[in-house]
């Protein structure tokens, strides 16, 4: 017969599909001899098998748990309902990965009219022990039962009304036996039959609620959006009661073996005296720091960092554990692998090469790739913050700099990033609600909560800027002001905020570029020793092409033109030639935008040196770059003696309904070829001149966008290739170049075979592929997106993370049928997915060459590349 | 050694990829006895081989061309140069498919200082013999040695200038001789050498000019457009001449051995006195019907019915025939399947089985699908016709009937057309450069040209309404006028054309429908019986419903449910939802547009009685409903009392840049189900009350457009069935129904295995689908895809013709993958394409289910469908 139930002595970390994260991790710490009140797992196998049996629970099932149970009485040496001496549990689920939206824990499960005598005589504290159950009813009513909690809010104000008095803890012993009464009637009136008494009733109770739980919407939802197999299942976790609210002798707390914020080895956490593990993670009293219990509780300090070396010695990785203290006693609730920030997580990847725990390959995996965008990114300058003083201190929750105007809903918030607004999110203390804001902010202010609150944990795993627990502030999200001592801000008002220090600034302070760690450069250095896949960047000024050189980019991938337009001398002449009735008008005025696109292309050029640099031919409609108002129109007409009836009409006839789809890309050199002829010889022309004066040798490649069909780029390329032909004659000099194209319309990726045959490489534009494959406008659609994310229609922003089931098959089609034709055909990624680890490690497994990407992604990408083939060889070996 | 010359008497009419189509011919006619002057074919094998040799000429070739040539002289009795009894031919390019854009006609090959001599004497008429040598030489120097014919015109112009004559035929026999040197020196300053004296080298370098032609822009273009392997090659005819204008016992013509207007079995064509067989075709002198050859050449008229007779009966095809009449002598020239109306094509195929000629296969292949549009359109009314008397006539060069604002050149009809205005094209005679202007006109209207005129045969096959030769007109392209009589009509105004009769009104005439025939009823019957393909209809009122129930329509395949909501009543309703804030509200609305949407569906359900409906749930985006200027929406405001910038904002937040990829179809019932609720509910009430109120069994087929997730139709479809589902219950009385999708998402054909687990039914939404796939948005590409045709990039307009490469390989993956996961998946096409032959020839390849298309193409899709099975099993039988 197959187990249901393990005891914690009988299984191992390695368990997580049978019993669970947390019940791996407890029979793990149970099996390493710490300190962990004993219990049981209900594996996840016994839920699947509940759902199979149409939701009902075998005899067999009910037997093997209280057999458990037996067990559990006989080590903890107290039983169920004992009015002497009950024995209490908490009641957890624990599905094989960390999933939201599942069953709360139910603590002091067994409590029943009997057993809490029997805490109140071992407590010598009956108030706490009727305090207990009346949470407890309550609790598992709520959860079990499925009764509306303001029902019991309703009886438990009205009995602090009676008894006049505005305090919960004014309320005595007695008033509380008066409130269990009138919840027990409560229960019968709902449930048509009373309270279970018996506590194994309670227990089998909470298991099914916990199987339950595994099928609310949330969790289906959350399982949608993280692809996680619905038919893993949960496990429960049984286990016996540690109070840490039984005194100043008891405390509870969580901590972490090193410092999630910047990855120093040295326990750091927090704790709370006379509490229970809820309250620490609520948020609601600010906790003390972890080094306060050397003072405290000087024996179970020493006690637990030496645990702490040991877990994480064993786990070979940092860990997040929670503790409790119960009248001086030490005991291990929980522990797994802790999140941390960028900063933290490099400095602890690195140092446990060194210390000879992992590999560097380990390492690259215990960075997060997004994470690092954090690192990046600038922090106040020093002359800044000389200059500017605080006006409020909180935590440093979140390492970082931030400015922007601030908002005190995550609504209002959102909305004005949607406007292209930086903003800070400024709330009281943060929930899942609001966690739509916080993607939008720049940065996150909260006046309460800790370290491990809620808005510092999501804060730090985004890599996002967090000040927490900052009581000098108190938002109002009604009358959307927030008050800072004697100041009062308004929405919209600019602050900065120091996520390092804990600062608060009124105003926009000036930042700094980051400086980049030792052990950054060093994680950098190993991914570029692992990876394969090459990264290039976006970048069309040589500002940013410096920028992503530095950052370790290896070419361009997409170097833009039409920006180059719209320097002021410039769109003059590109609107003369937009505006031309006749090809020879159009080709007086490329032949003046001609010198301009030759210098830009120089600059480039040598800033990128000998690494290689797709150009690609003018992409975007035309009427982007024509005036559209009548003021704008009549200057325009004025200054190039133009009738304005006839410009405007011009104007208007360049107006396109879907100009997505319209006239742009090799469209427009296909009807204008003069346009591709001039950017082909000013491509060519600045890579011969930096030749002669430089020695410099440069390969240009020269990119024909929006291609559907083989024979538009045929008929561009052949232009450009002619006129380069005759550059090369004409200068005496010649250089390498390649022509290739964008795979960016579902057509080209269907037919990348006949497309390859005039192609030397294929970038895919995945944007616009996106745009296309999904019929999604990019700039219409941000709405629905973000509604069919809630959904659950969409489990990732397509836009952000490259759609593999849809999209991704025709790049695989694409990159197949393209190297059928030519096997050395080159081929790379220039949307904005080049950046995303997840879409990388997809462009990797695809074979392609390289990615592209914003410079500021450059190491991302290059962390991702190498992750994706640090991946390959663990699923290699344990397919071994 | 590889035959590479064949004489007539050595070929059949099977040898077209060896001889070419009117080589084989001739060899055919000449196999049965025929009078066909003699001559030998180079095969299209030489042609290839001249390429392969690197465009050289192998000695080998030239040595079988003399054999030939020998055997010619023999036969003829003549010789190459003979003074006195001369061989003269002519040369033809002829490739296996008919192929404008290569080499013209050379006639009279062979003549030269001495031959003319001998034409002189045989022909008694010394002025003819030189005129005819003038005409070579020129004719021959533009096409064989490219010197252009304007350099001889201002000789010939200047030889009537100082011999002070008008006219050419004033110029003597001797003005010509003069002429000639003139000629032959211009040669030698152009060409550095004389003119060819010897017929042998005239001969060989017209046969290279033929193989030249080949490769000339316009023929590789002519080839890319209709999809000719341009490795099949051309062949080359050299033919004894015959000569037609040897005077009034001469003659040349064209005929039809049945009726290319109505089919009438019964010799029909055109003949001129004392002319060579251009001056036919060209239509610049008008010639006289074929029955006056029973006058002026009655025996030859006897023996041509006969020689008529037999070709037909041998080609089991009606034949386009030339001929010349040489001194009382007849010569066949050429035979070939003859052109024909959509009427003739019909009468012709149904009177051949009728002969026992064809099986009804065969004949249903002998009707272009495309021309039947032409027998479905309306004629004028026998009103309007006894009210309106023609201004001029012509000859009734195409029938049917036609009206429209009059334009004089091609580029003015096009544009015209192209802002949406009916169009008359009028011209003194068309060319092919006029193609453009005849495609978009309804009608086209000639001064000048017979029956045969390239007007004429042009919009035959296009089955478009033409009057030719109309001489009572003078169109004037300079001055956008015609004059007919003494009215001058200006551009724009109003004519209408009756191509049957040959009339010319002045004014709008009122049109009738026309009245199909039997014939017609008996190919359609045949069409049925072969085909599998079912033919159903786009279609959302009860009108259009009958007609297409009419023209044969199985079901409907698409009926938009949105065009219900632009009546009075309704659009204030749609509005009122639309603007609605709150879900509430819209409901409301709702309600008010159920009773709407039911009646239309009952109207529409009760026409099409047991037949399938596939009803599409809302598709536009709303700010189609939605008026847009600010006068417009303040009368909104003010009948729906709300604030008019409020009101404005709600407008404008309606606008997207890109409407097609943006808040439309699925999209919209995801984010307010109660449209679709309200949709399905009203189709399926309006299903339950016919049957209970008139016993019909309907089966509406719901489907939910714009899916590219199969999560989107699985959460409309859920809402959908649920609301059905308590109509069911409320009504007490059920009815079948499936729900399935569009397919025109790329996305939604690359996961289609996904989408058809929600998906009863697939119906191919191929106009978004090509949009989306070739990323061209059809409101604004118009003029891209024309450039695109006409640089060859497009085949075919990809919205006119599937494009089977890029968007075909979409619906075969989707179909296939569909039916992996739904093995009875029914799958069919509603896009534009479903009435396109060659794109439903496609859908029965990819097996479809059925077609869809507007009530005026489904006859047109039935005969389409049949052909394909023919085709099929025609390619079967030849593989065999």
């Amino acid at each position: 017969m197959e187990k249901f139930v393990y005891s914690f002595n009988e299984g191992n970390k390695d368990m997580r599909y049978v019993l669970g994260g947390k019940g791996a991790n407890l029979a793990e710490m149970t099996k390493i001899g710490l300190p962990v009140p004993f219990g049981f797992t209900v594996t996840c196998q016994a839920c699947n098998k509940y759902y199979e049996d149409g939701m009902t629970v075998s005899d067999d099932l009910v037997a093997e748990i209280m057999d458990k149970l037996a067990e559990l009485e006989s080590v903890s040496g107290k039983k169920f309902g004992d009015p002497d001496n009950p024995l209490l549990v908490s009641v957890r689920s624990g599905a094989p990965f960390s999933m939201p939206g599942m069953m709360d824990t139910i603590l002091n499960l067994g409590l029943n009219d009997d057993s809490v005598k029997g805490i109140a005589k071992l407590t010598g504290n009956e108030r706490f022990a009727y305090d207990s159950y009346r949470r407890f009813i309550q609790m598992y009513s709520d959860i079990v039962l499925e009764i509306e909690k303001k029902k019991f809010d309703v009886i438990f104000d009205g009995k602090k009304e009676e008894k006049g008095v505005s305090q919960d803890v004014d309320l005595t012993a007695d008033d509380l036996k008066e409130i269990i009464e009138d919840y027990k009637k409560l229960v019968v009136a709902e449930m048509g039959k009373g309270f279970p008494e018996d506590p194994r009733d309670q227990l089998m109770e909470a298991v099914l609620a916990v199987f339950r739980s595994w099928n609310t919407p949330r969790a289906v939802l959350y399982r949608e959006l993280n692809n996680i197999d619905s038919s893993l299942g949960t496990a429960v976790n049984v286990q016996e009661m540690a109070f840490g609210n039984m005194g100043d002798d008891s405390c509870t707390g969580v901590a972490f073996t090193r410092s999630p914020s910047t990855g120093e080895k040295k326990v750091f956490g927090e704790f709370l005296v006379n509490a229970q593990g809820e309250d620490v993670v609520a948020g609601i009293r600010t906790p003390q720091p972890m080094e306060e219990m050397a003072n405290t509780f000087p024996e179970v300090y020493e006690q637990f960092l030496k645990i702490a070396e040991l877990l994480e010695t064993h786990y070979k990785n940092m860990q997040d554990m929670e503790f409790t203290v119960e009248r001086g006693k030490l005991y291990m609730l929980q522990t797994r692998d802790g999140k941390r920030t960028a900063q933290a997580a490099v400095k602890v990847a690195c140092d446990m090469v060194e210390e000879g725990l992992i590999t560097k390959e380990i390492a690259l995996t215990r960075v997060e790739p997004d994470q690092i965008d954090m690192l990046l990114h600038p922090n106040f300058s020093d002359e800044a913050l000389k200059n500017n003083e605080a006006v409020a201190k909180g935590l440093p929750a979140s390492p970082g700099a931030a400015a922007g105007h601030i908002y005190f809903t995550a609504d209002d918030a959102a909305a004005a990033a949607a406007e292209g607004k930086k903003v800070i999110l400024v709330r009281a203390e943060t929930s899942p609600e609001d966690l739509a804001g916080m993607v939008a902010a720049e940065g996150i202010l909260t006046e309460r909560g800790g370290m491990t609150s809620h808005a510092a944990v999501v804060a730090r795993g985004m890599g996002k800027c967090c000040v927490a627990g900052c009581s000098a502030i108190s938002p109002n999200e009604e009358t959307k002001t927030m008050t800072v001592g004697d100041m009062t801000l308004k929405e919209g008002d600019f602050i900065s905020i120091d996520g390092s220090a804990g600062n608060v600034y009124v105003g926009e302070l000036e930042m700094v570029e980051p400086d980049l760690s030792n052990d950054f450069a060093q994680i950098m250095e190993w991914a570029d020793e692992v990876r394969t896949l090459k990264v290039r960047t976006n970048a069309d000024n040589p500002t940013d092409s410096a920028q992503a050189v530095k950052f370790g980019a290896e070419g361009i991938g997409l170097c833009r033109t039409e920006h180059m337009f719209f320097g002021e001398d410039r769109i003059k002449a590109m609107r003369r030639m937009i505006l031309a009735d006749e090809e020879s008008e159009r080709r007086e005025a490329l032949k003046l935008l001609l010198p301009y696109q030759k210098e830009d292309f120089k600059g480039i050029f040598e800033v990128m040196e000998d690494r290689p640099v797709t150009i690609r031919t003018i992409d975007p409609p035309l009427h982007e770059f024509v005036p559209h108002t009548d003021e704008e129109i009549k200057v325009l007409a004025d200054e190039f003696g133009l009738d304005f009836d006839k410009l405007k009409n011009r104007v208007n006839d360049l107006k396109e309904f879907n100009p997505m789809l319209g006239h742009r890309g090799c469209r427009l050199t296909i009807t204008y070829p003069e346009i591709a002829e001039m950017q082909g010889e000013a491509i060519i022309l600045a890579a011969i001149e930096l030749k002669k004066e430089k020695g410099l040798e440069v390969t240009p490649e020269i990119m024909i966008p929006l291609v559907g069909n083989v024979k538009e780029l045929a008929f561009v390329k052949k232009r450009v290739v002619e006129t380069i032909e005759k550059v090369f004659e004409r200068e005496g000099e010649s250089v390498n170049y390649i022509v290739g194209t964008m795979i960016e319309i579902p057509r080209a990726a269907l037919t990348a075979d006949e497309v390859a045959q005039e192609a030397d490489f294929f970038s895919f534009g995945t944007n616009d592929l996106t745009q296309m494959t999904l019929g999604f406008s990019r700039d219409d659609t941000g709405n629905i997106i973000r509604e069919y994310e809630d959904l659950g229609i969409f489990e990732q922003d397509p836009f952000q993370t490259l759609d593999q089931t849809g999209v991704g098959q025709l790049v695989e089609m694409a990159a197949q049928k393209g190297r059928k034709t030519k096997s050395n055909l080159k081929l790379g990624i220039c949307g904005e997915h080049g950046g995303d680890p997840a879409s990388i490690e997809f462009c990797y497994r695809t074979g392609l060459d390289y990615v592209s990407c914003s410079p500021f992604r450059v190491p991302i990408a290059r962390l991702a590349a190498a992750q994706a083939v640090v991946k390959e060889q663990l699923n290699t070996q344990a397919d071994k």
